[in-house]
């Protein structure tokens, strides 16, 4: 890896991939680099302080894959490490400041590079050559295998995004949905677009913390949510989904995660997605164990959500002028900054994704086999 | 639940079962049974001096059932508890004392009640009227399928019983096997049987220790070992798994689970499997975890388990005279409460049947959706 300073110096790291540079432009920026990259590097990044030779994404690969093999940087379960940069922890209010900061921001602005459904989680892709939009009806059906629906059933969702999964589990399944989400913006959208589809009878969009479920249902179902969570309150939503699932219900958590306990980048943390998370099945155990849930079915998707985010990154690529309109050249670095590194921790296993399945222990009617994920799709 | 005194007496516990009842035959073992029920029950049903009516499983469903609901009983994850009654604990020397215990005590015997491969693990039921021998081929090709065997890879394969999941991989997959096992006579008869079938070039069966072994391998493969591994042992496997398998390896490891961490019971350790434990999915993390292996899928078999001891249940009894020639009227009834109490113990759900695929984090090839899972079966 080479590094160009303001004066044209320039200092090429061993060992590294010196096809990738960085230009760091001013003294200032490389003390903070060396006070606390994990901060700075984004920041100056999106201020154009620092720019990236040779492409963003092989560039971070270049660096992770280093900092993995540096054990100073490798792991750091450390509690207070953990809280140093989260402004707010994930209370009930904090929780809702956590997702203001990054949900509200804009229906408009999602909308120019998700899919037609407005689903901000990893997709599924059949086929590599699947489309984004493919990709997010795939997943969704997927989850919606996973739990088995049957029309009639009743569904909580904790976490529900704008709204889609409802939607299609409403939609095509014939199930009864009440879904939870803290983001007013996504609310509102998910509200509209129910009523607009013919589904408001048969969906509930609640704005509320997960916390507050009330009620007893079949299926308890939470996408893209854990992350949000925090690990000192995975405890509380075991009780929640303890409280909520009907003798013989069955659940899934679809959540990124990772294979040791690491706090996110404090950049990523202060400028991305506060109050960030993402579990290893250890810490995820913490859900089930106390209420002895049982681990009927784990799958890794960790490839697909590289490529889900490669999609989301080339459709932000290609609307980057409306987006500056919306925003500033900083912003659309420190998005360019967060979804190439979210492709390259996935594509270097930093990340994963966990769809799990679960059941009480005496739940007896559980699928023995496999054979329902491959079975024909309920049409409406 | 009636408990019926020598003398005649009956005293019906309120709540429980009223259509099973236990009768016991004398004072000494009313006693034994108040101050250690987790063993007496056992040792004094073994010696005929407590009987059981209407059915030893449903008897012991309404037990399980019962201390389940008592929290005392529920959970002791103490780990004095653990090797209170355990005379050997599972170092190298342990590991083959424990083993001998229960895998040397003959293999006509066993070959009365197990399939013709003499798979002693979990079966896999594609359908419930499965026969016991299709289960254990099902499963075996299950497991290979998972681990997506090619023709020419090399698998080293940890605790391989009487060697059949060797032979099933190397007659069917062409694979290279090395499996190892520290029962002497299961070893003796499989290095017989792959000789028999003409795949002696192919298979290596090692009598020794799985922290014995050495090499590297495309392919890591344990079924139904890990229960005799301990849990304080669990980082020494996971050290041997990194040791030996392949940048680009998998593996799969087999094992019979629990939701939460629970010893055996002491006249389980006693009598029928000393050194063995169940565990949590949160404890087999501690295999993966130092080593930031990626699992990748978990599949939970509960329910084939207590069909396959349903299977071999009946096998046993139809020829319990011939069991009775080889040893004696108490081995006969252990083995019917320690088959018995498996039936009923995966039916309530407090044990479990997990298998675990994993790979190193950085392992792209591994597959991106189940789909190798259903693909045609490999002929040799």
């Amino acid at each position: 890896m080479r590094v160009i300073l303001w004066d044209g110096k320039e200092i090429t790291l061993p060992g590294a991939n010196p096809a990738v540079g960085m230009v760091i432009r001013d003294r200032a920026a490389l003390w903070r680099l060396l006070i606390n990259p994990l901060l700075y590097f984004g920041d100056d990044y999106c201020a154009g302080r620092i720019e990236i030779e040779g492409g963003l994404a092989p560039f971070l690969e270049t660096v992770y894959l280093s900092m993995a093999q540096t054990p100073k940087f490798r792991r750091n379960p450390d509690p207070i490490a953990y809280r140093r940069n989260q402004p707010h922890l994930n209370s009930l209010s904090g929780s809702r400041r956590n997702i203001h900061h990054h949900y509200d921001i804009g229906n408009a602005f999602y909308q120019l590079w998700l899919d037609k459904e407005m689903v901000y989680t990893c997709g599924y892709f059949p086929e590599a050559a699947a489309s984004l939009e493919d990709a997010q009806i795939a997943k969704m059906d997927l989850v919606c295998r996973k739990l088995r629906l049957r029309a009639g059933q009743t569904v909580v969702e904790a976490g529900c995004g704008w709204g889609a999964l409802a939607r299609h589990m409403a939609g095509r399944y014939g199930v009864k949905v009440r879904a939870y989400n803290i983001s007013h913006e996504q609310i509102s959208y998910a509200r509209e677009r129910a009523k607009a589809e013919g589904l408001e009878g048969q969906i509930e969009y609640i704005e509320d913390d997960y916390r507050n479920i009330t009620g007893t249902y079949d299926v308890f179902v939470s996408v893209g949510m854990l992350e949000h969570v925090g690990p000192d309150h995975y405890w509380e939503l075991g009780r929640v989904i303890d409280r909520c699932l009907a003798k013989d219900g069955i659940g899934l958590i679809h959540t990124i995660g990772q294979n040791s306990a690491t706090p996110m980048s404090p950049w990523f943390l202060k400028r991305i997605f506060p109050g960030s998370y993402p579990p290893t099945l250890r810490e995820m155990m913490t859900l089930f164990e106390p209420s002895e849930f049982t681990v009927l079915d784990v799958e890794n998707l960790r490839l697909h959500y590289a490529k889900t985010c490669e999609h989301w990154l080339a459709r932000f690529e290609h609307h980057q002028d409306q987006v500056r309109e919306m925003f500033d050249e900083c912003f659309i670095r420190a998005w360019r900054l967060y979804l190439s590194g979210c492709i390259v921790n996935f594509n270097i296993g930093a990340l994963q994704l966990f769809q799990v399945v679960f059941s009480r222990p005496t739940n007896n009617l559980v699928p023995l086999t496999r054979s329902h994920l491959t079975a024909p799709i309920v049409e409406s």
